[in-house]
């Protein structure tokens, strides 16, 4: 839950590329204050995500916006369902609506697609007693990684490494310069004190074997194919029974399930950051007055 | 094309959200420099954009790495083809990887949808003798809308407007608040140089002849079906025969070739920046020495 | 009218250039609270601009400070007059006082230079169908671009472009390395959509001709003779009667009025933002107690 | 002298404002880069300063241009004369032409007001022992102050303090609040070490008696009449023969000279900073190839 | 004394190293607000300091959270003393603690270390009619001198020069590269008006004789034996006896009170910024409902 | 290892710090480049951290400026030997002098404070066969984390965790509030994934089983006598054998070797960062012309 000062900071940013020339159409339109009341209507049906920065990019605004959440962040609104009300000077709301949409359908379009993959990976892993977590990757929007990996807890996964410093996470390429893994985890175990992990990623069998004989905290099996995980698994669960075994690449909606059938720790998937839809969400601005509806789209 | 100096700032923001607490892998491991050689492979057909940014990332990371363009931007990769190889310093190549991926693969995403829009809507508009421009819209991630943008001109789209203040688009809700198309035209005009366009959005014929009586630079038929953007059409054609036409709302691959039949001038599409996938592209590092290829993938 | 949180941090990097090292006279004099009243008085006759500014200087040193208004942003403060009233911690008062009326004096004297050529140029066109606008140029001071032209807007003038990105406009040097008018037009409407207008400088009746041939949405004449100006305003307005023609170059108090009468519908003068002397304001510091009035003239 | 760094932080701040949505018209009609000169004409005679921030402008742009001064800051240069040249991309010219110049002029304004101040001031005291000073104010450009300062120095004035906490001025207002100026200076010198001076401002012989009294290290007398202002400085002289005297308030270029025979040491002038009008300077762009000049005027 | 808005940047910057990716711990276990209490405790002697930036950290976290002082800034609290209290959401009391207390037992392990060389000065200087002030340096922490500079007057202390800008100090390497003390207080004085000292550091009785004679205002005895300083303090009472006389070098709370002996006016201490301890203090947090004491000790 | 840019932007805001408003003594008396080489010289033995800040200061002010390392960072320099030698221009070495020296003595403190606990622990624990480490804490000074953290890894200490997000720690707070460690680690752990640990502070013998049971990744045993040290290291080793155990609160270079003798895997200790103070290291600046050497101490 990231902390109101850096979401303003964010929500200032976002805020400025849009308006720092001015908003020319509703200036010149409302030379006023209009009473106005939002209402954030779902389009299809979603995991919510994002509502915290939808309010701020208001309140940055216009201290006085009120805000009202009907459907609560990590709960699904159905299509059609009132995820929540802003009321306030519509001066605002008409200034703020796009960056503030911008923020809520990309985050909860994460949650959304976390969600879907959570939900089939709970189904693959009935057979099996072991249910994994979906994890996020490194692969977020420059600028963005926390906000996304904040959207994937609320579509109920959970976030692996956050940066370059949290984990010591040693691929392919660490390995063959460092020559063999056993070389590689030494090298980083005499710089590191005990807080930290260490991951190893493995291609085949072969490594995996070294990787539990070097001591790696975590293992991950890279791009293999099932018959692969089900016999690293195998291995890594008779002689490293403690060892939480991540698996990743090229997983997607049609293969997750039968993945979480092999039995592992965590699923990582670097699409429900960098490639999840934004979800179709649209503010509808009602006149006070009238009681009008209005369907408000920015471009 | 975005001054150097602004894309090191972005450039520059991102890598501190990854590398602030340092590199505890690539530290540990390499002591001393490794030369080392990356190639960008793309994993699947794709339009590329980004490489300013690919490349900016790691001459922060590294003043003398070496880049070399093998795909320029704006063209396609094949799937398989090399986009560009990189050289230097491997610490570097490590470090900044997954940044310099986030940001291609997301721009090469956007270039990649736009163009096949573009495609269509030219078959589309084979029937007809408007050539319709694919243009993008304000939907885009808070932080990188200019990097976007550019992104969907090399996918051969064009942009609409950058922020609030380039151009007027009086939409719905101003109308109604405004009380009418003329009044709201009105008043934005009384505060506008001549050097600003004014277009409206309008969602039936009636609002379109308004519309036009009330002077309009542009029009943007919103949300209609195809017979009544057909309609609309032939009316401002006929009465106004030099406004350009946009159209908008809920255009996608299935339907676009159908509206740009109709013979509109442009054609805005949120997707083309808010849901575009990432497309697959991966660095091959090869250690010099040993010509060994290896495929990194960071988590 | 500029978002108060884009206000506020112009404001505060004001201020930190006046106080970072802190104000080493009131702090030592002052250990605690004086309630006091500023009020701030026109020391000549004038149009008033930058009181969010203003206001904004002395919310930040202090939230608890009231302001009053006495007269409007736009309006004209006569020689004398009360502006408005500020009232709190006389503390914050000193340390603000300087910042504040840096920013009211310069924005109040570009609105106040700028009224005084609306006023001759209307003037001057009273013999003529066609008001000018009086517009501004890029010519502003590095970093209050915004504030300048928001001035210029409370002086009675309009706005020419506020930025590279939201006009064409194709001046001499462009036509000349493009070989020609055409060219040049038909090179950046390759890549513009329909939001963006273009303009095209000329500096005789020939490249006006092919300026008007090119389809440019607007003319400037540049540093032209009035009687060149009469003759291409007269081949415009047959040929292209919907293309607004702009005036710049050398245009002073002496001479607008006689320019205005040869029916242009802008004439562009940088020297309302970068050569707008300051106008004399004060802000007289009451002790609240003893009801004294005193003249703060910080140095 | 400003360090670059500092510059470049400013030059780019500045040029953000103008070209952070790109360059529509350069970017358009020249995708390539193309090799041009550009001359700096003095239009007037003038007092050259800024230079520095020029160049930086065009480096940011363009790390390989090419400068050449031929008239250096702090020198003369008259009507006519080229001042530099600038060598490059003929696009990164374009670019940054509009800031370089807005900068340059603005900077050599205040530079070449101040030296007819110098030259008034010395004038003046020729009749007299004493050179005063011409010094600015704290009444500079918000975001610009050290920069103004510069330009002072190079106009042949000095500069007063920089900010708040660089000299203690006690002001009319701290005086009342403070119960007299013996109080004021106690106070002040209480949290003070050794270098700071204390500077008092009086209005009248009465108050410039307490001031040397107190024991301030430099009075300045404020807005008082001519023959004050003999009285004053010749009862300073006789008792506090080595405090400096600054005279304030209402000095213009007509009464400098006859305020300067006055015996003065500093005379501080707001209208340097706030109200010197901006130099006329061009940037001609000449095209190598061809060897035309041309008058490049940005808007 | 800081303004707010400052402190508020230096806060959030250190919040920001601590929390971007979150508090791991306290968001997982504290789903909703907590009501609790600190208690600031000191647990040794010492003076008092940083207390806005305390309070700022956690308004920053928490705009409700309550702060009561019980020992103001500038005052001892003896150990076992409680020095305020805290009282809020238990969870902003959690996240900010370990960055507030950085601030307050470093500023306050300043003002400490300052007041034991006050003391000790003092001692020394009874029998003499001088009182030294104890001055700090520009010897301080990167980022935080003002700060720093501040707890040195709440220790008892007085500021010596805050930047190179706001004092000349003409050091050794200065005056052996200008050929000599004379050559360069005059180069000094010619680019500068009358706000500012000109200080001259000597380190023999002959160079501080050549200081006299150039006029210096402040003399600045460094790395002297006690027989020296007492040799130079007697010559230049008797040449020039306005002339404030600055101590430095080599000065501990060993030898200060018999610096303090010799009758100068200032001695400059780097150690009092650069290496004082920070003193030991704890928030203990008390769970309101069941008012159990619980010290809190971060990592 | 931080990488250059980040260490730039530091340096510069440490800079902006010392010399925004100018450096009046040099740029008085040298209106032009002198070269000058600059020794490194420490005066007493220390342990070398922070010479790429050093270096990054002066190139900074001068992309010229040479630099030869002779003592490599987390080497020993003897009292008296060279570390390093930079040349260049000898204005950049006086005005970034004071800066430079700042960052490294202070970070050289806390290398050397660092090493002094290593050895003591090595030696108090030969008798025994767990070497145990010296980390760190967050007690670092606001803005200089990193920094100060890689001064550790150089003195031959280990890094605890950077910042909230890199580790959960369960402090008695945490506990209390929580009803107990069972839950609050079960808390946590509902929220995380695999990647990072969970360290339990105990404070007793009762705590430490409870946090056994729990499955805590590290235990830190908080404030403890040893005597109960012992008793919960030896209960620990028996029960759990493969979790590391660290010790925290009240360890200073007095009693380091007899912790170091319980057998304990991590001693963690808030005085090396929050109290080390600065070594002495000056930079002797020659002026290469006439061989002469200075000391040069700023102020």
């Amino acid at each position: 839950m990231a902390e109101y000062f850096l979401l303003k900071e964010i929500v200032e940013m976002a805020l400025a590329e849009d308006i720092v020339y001015g908003d020319k159409t509703t200036d010149a339109i409302f030379p006023r204050p209009v009473l106005a009341t939002g209402k954030l209507i779902a389009k299809e049906t979603l995991i919510v995500a994002g509502l915290e920065l939808f309010q701020t990019v208001f309140s940055v605004l216009d201290p006085q916006i009120q805000f009202e959440v009907l459907v609560a962040q990590g709960k699904e609104a159905k299509e059609g369902a009132c995820i929540g009300r802003v009321t306030g000077d519509g001066r605002a709301l008409l200034k703020g609506e796009r960056t503030a949409l911008n923020f809520l359908q990309h985050l909860s379009g994460i949650a959304t697609l976390t969600h879907q993959f959570v939900v089939l990976a709970a189904e693959g892993a009935q057979r099996n007693r072991t249910l994994p977590a979906i994890v996020d990757t490194r692969k977020t929007t420059p600028g963005l990684r926390v906000l996304e990996k904040e959207a994937v807890l609320l579509g109920g996964g959970l976030n692996h490494r956050f940066h370059l410093g949290d984990l010591v996470l040693i691929k392919d390429n660490h390995i063959a310069l460092a020559k063999g893994i056993a070389n590689a985890v030494r090298a980083t175990r005499a710089t590191l004190s005990h807080p930290l992990k260490i991951e190893v990623e493995v291609t085949n069998i072969k490594e995996a074997k070294e990787a539990i004989k070097s001591g790696a905290d975590i293992i991950m099996l890279d791009n293999m194919s099932i018959p692969e995980i089900e016999s690293a698994v195998a291995l890594i669960r008779k002689t490293a029974p403690l060892t939480p075994i991540e698996v990743s690449g090229g997983i997607n909606l049609k293969n997750v399930a039968r993945v979480a059938q092999c039995g592992v720790d965590m699923i990582s998937i670097g699409a429900i950051t960098h490639s999840a839809p934004a979800v179709d969400i649209s503010l509808e601005i009602t006149d006070d007055k009238r009681n009008r509806v209005k369907r408000s789209k920015a471009i």
